[in-house]
C-alpha cells in the first residue's frame, strides 16, 4: 500500500459516516420509522448531486481515457436505455418505506442542513484542481463495506421493508469498489509531491465533513425544539423578548412557536403546519428557516 | 416549423462553414493533399474539444433525463468498451491520409488560429448558460447534409484516401440529426421569450463564427509570407525596420524570415525550420507564433 493510500485510510476510519452516531444507531437498528423516512428523503438530495459533481469533474480533463472512465459514473446514478441508474434505485427505496415518490423527487422538503452540506460538495468539486476531486470521492474506499453492513442491518432490522428496495445497496456494493479503486489509482499516480499528498488529504478531510454535516442535519430534524429559558415570548405583540434583544416573528413564526413545547420534532412541527396550510408551496422549508434562525439567534432550544 | 427554428435555419443557410471557401474547394475536389492533411491535422484539435464542451453542458442542469441524453454526446465521441468513437475514428482518418498518429494526438501542431477558435467554443460554453450552450450545438443541423455530401466528395475526388478513413463523416450522418432534433427539441421548449430567443440566434451566430475563423486559420497556413514592401531586413543587426519602428528578431525569426520569399507555404516554412532543427520540441509552434507576430506587426504580407 503506497504511503498516500495509507494516510487516506487512516482519515477514513476516523472520520468517515460509518462513526456518525446516527449511522451506529440505522445499523445497530434503533432507528424509528420517522428517522429512515427522513433520512431517505433527505440522502435523495446528496444522490442528485454526485452527477453534478462528477458532470464538473469531467471538464477537469482533456483525456479521453480518464473521461471515459469516468463518465460511467454519471450513467450508473441518471440510468440509461438498459438499466435504471442509482437515481431511480433510491427513489425505488424510497417508494419501499412509503414515502411519496414525486415529493422526494420535488426535494422541496430537503432540510437546509442536508442542502448547505450537498451544494459544499458541489461547490468544492467546482473550485478545485482534478486531483483534489477524486481525492474528495474517495469515501468509495469505505462505501462498498459500509453497503454490505446496511443490506445486512435492513435485513435484520427493518424487515418492514421489501427486499426489492434495497436494490440501490447492493449496486453500490460492486460499483463503490470499483470506482474507488480507480480513483485510488489516480491519486497513487498524481499526487507525487508532498503538497499535492497533503491536497488530497485535505480535500477528503473536507467530503468527510459534509457527509458528517449531513448526518448532523438528519438528527436535528428529530430534535425537539423548545422557547429557550432566556427567552419570553409577548403573545399580543409577537415578540420574542431576549436579555439582549427583541426578535419580531410573523404568523407563521408564531405557529411555530405555539408548537415548539419540547415535545414535539422539528419534523412533526413542520407536518402540523403542513396541516394547517394544505395548499401553501414551501411550508416546510419556512418552518425549518424559521428554526434555524431562531435558534441561532439563541431563541430556542433544539436539544436531543 | 417554429419561429425560432425558421430563424435558426436561415442563419445556417447564410454563415455555416459549408459557404466557407476552404470547405468549397474541399468538396469541389481541389484540395491540395497538403491542405487535407492541413485541415485533418488541425480539425482533430476541434473534435477534443467537442466532449469537453459537451461535459461543461452537463454541468448545467440538475435534469438527469437531460444528462441521460446528453452524456451520449460524450460517449459518441471519446468512445466505449463496445465500440470506438469519434475521436479514434478521426485519427484513423488521419491514418488514411499519411498523417502521423502520435504527432496528431499530441496536439503539438496545431495552428494557433485554430487554436484560438475552438477555445473560443469551450470557453463560450462555459461562460453562457445551459439555453444558449444548447443553441450553439445547433450547427449540428446542417451537420448531417454537410457529411453526406463530404463522403461523396471524398470518394469522387479523393480517392487515394482508403474508404475505411471516412468512418468518422459516416457515423455522423446519422448521429448529427438525432443530436440536432434533440437540441432543437430543447430550444423550441425553453426559449419562450423574445431575449431568450435572441440569445439563441446570438449563440449559433458566435458559434458559426468559430467554426469560420477555423477554417480561415487553415487557409492562412497556405499562404506564402513575404517580407512587407514597408519593411527592410537589415542583416547584420537581424532587425526589422518598418517606417514607424523597427523589430529586432531573434535567430529563429531571422531563419523564417529568410524562408519568407513569396513562394512557400506557413505550412512548408515550418517544415524547413522542423528539418533545421529535428529534435527541438516546439519549432512549428514558434514559427506560426513568429509568423503571426510579424504579420500584425505589418512586417509580412501573408496573401494567398
Amino acid at each position: 500500500m503506497s504511503e498516500i493510500e495509507a494516510r487516506l485510510r487512516e482519515l477514513l476510519d476516523e472520520r468517515y459516516h460509518h462513526r456518525h452516531p446516527f449511522n451506529v444507531r440505522m445499523h445497530e437498528g434503533t432507528l424509528t420509522q420517522e428517522e429512515l423516512r427522513t433520512w431517505i428523503r433527505n440522502r435523495y438530495y446528496y444522490q442528485t448531486r454526485i452527477p453534478m459533481k462528477d458532470s464538473a469533474i469531467l471538464t477537469k480533463t482533456e483525456d479521453p481515457n480518464f473521461r471515459r472512465n469516468w463518465v460511467r459514473r454519471v450513467r450508473d446514478h441518471d440510468g440509461d436505455e438498459k438499466s435504471a441508474g442509482g437515481l431511480e434505485l433510491w427513489l425505488r427505496l424510497g417508494d419501499g418505506v412509503g414515502l411519496d415518490r414525486e415529493e422526494v423527487a420535488s426535494l422541496r422538503n430537503v432540510l437546509p442542513g442536508v442542502r448547505r452540506a450537498c451544494d459544499a460538495y458541489v461547490a468544492f468539486v467546482n473550485s478545485h484542481e482534478l486531483l483534489e476531486s477524486v481525492a474528495s470521492s474517495l469515501t468509495e474506499l469505505y462505501a462498498g463495506t459500509l453497503m454490505g453492513e446496511r443490506i445486512k442491518a435492513f435485513e435484520k432490522h427493518y424487515d418492514w421493508i421489501a427486499p426489492d428496495a434495497l436494490a440501490y445497496f447492493r449496486s453500490r456494493t460492486s460499483q463503490a469498489p470499483r470506482d474507488a479503486q480507480e480513483g485510488l489509482d489516480y491519486v497513487n499516480t498524481h499526487a507525487k509531491t508532498e503538497a499535492q499528498q497533503e491536497a488530497c488529504v485535505a480535500a477528503l478531510t473536507r467530503k468527510c465533513e459534509i457527509l458528517w454535516q449531513l448526518l448532523d442535519a438528519i438528527e436535528w430534524a428529530h430534535r425537539r425544539p423548545k422557547l429557550s429559558s432566556r427567552a419570553r415570548l409577548r403573545e399580543q405583540e409577537n415578540l420574542i423578548v431576549l436579555p439582549e434583544r427583541a426578535i419580531e416573528i410573523n404568523a407563521t413564526g408564531r405557529e411555530v412557536i405555539d408548537l415548539c413545547d419540547g415535545t414535539r420534532t422539528v419534523n412533526r412541527i413542520a407536518e402540523c403546519c403542513r396541516e394547517f396550510h394544505p395548499d401553501a408551496p414551501q411550508v416546510e422549508a419556512e418552518v425549518y428557516d424559521f428554526l434555524e434562525g431562531a435558534e441561532s439567534a439563541g431563541a430556542l432550544e433544539i436539544s436531543r
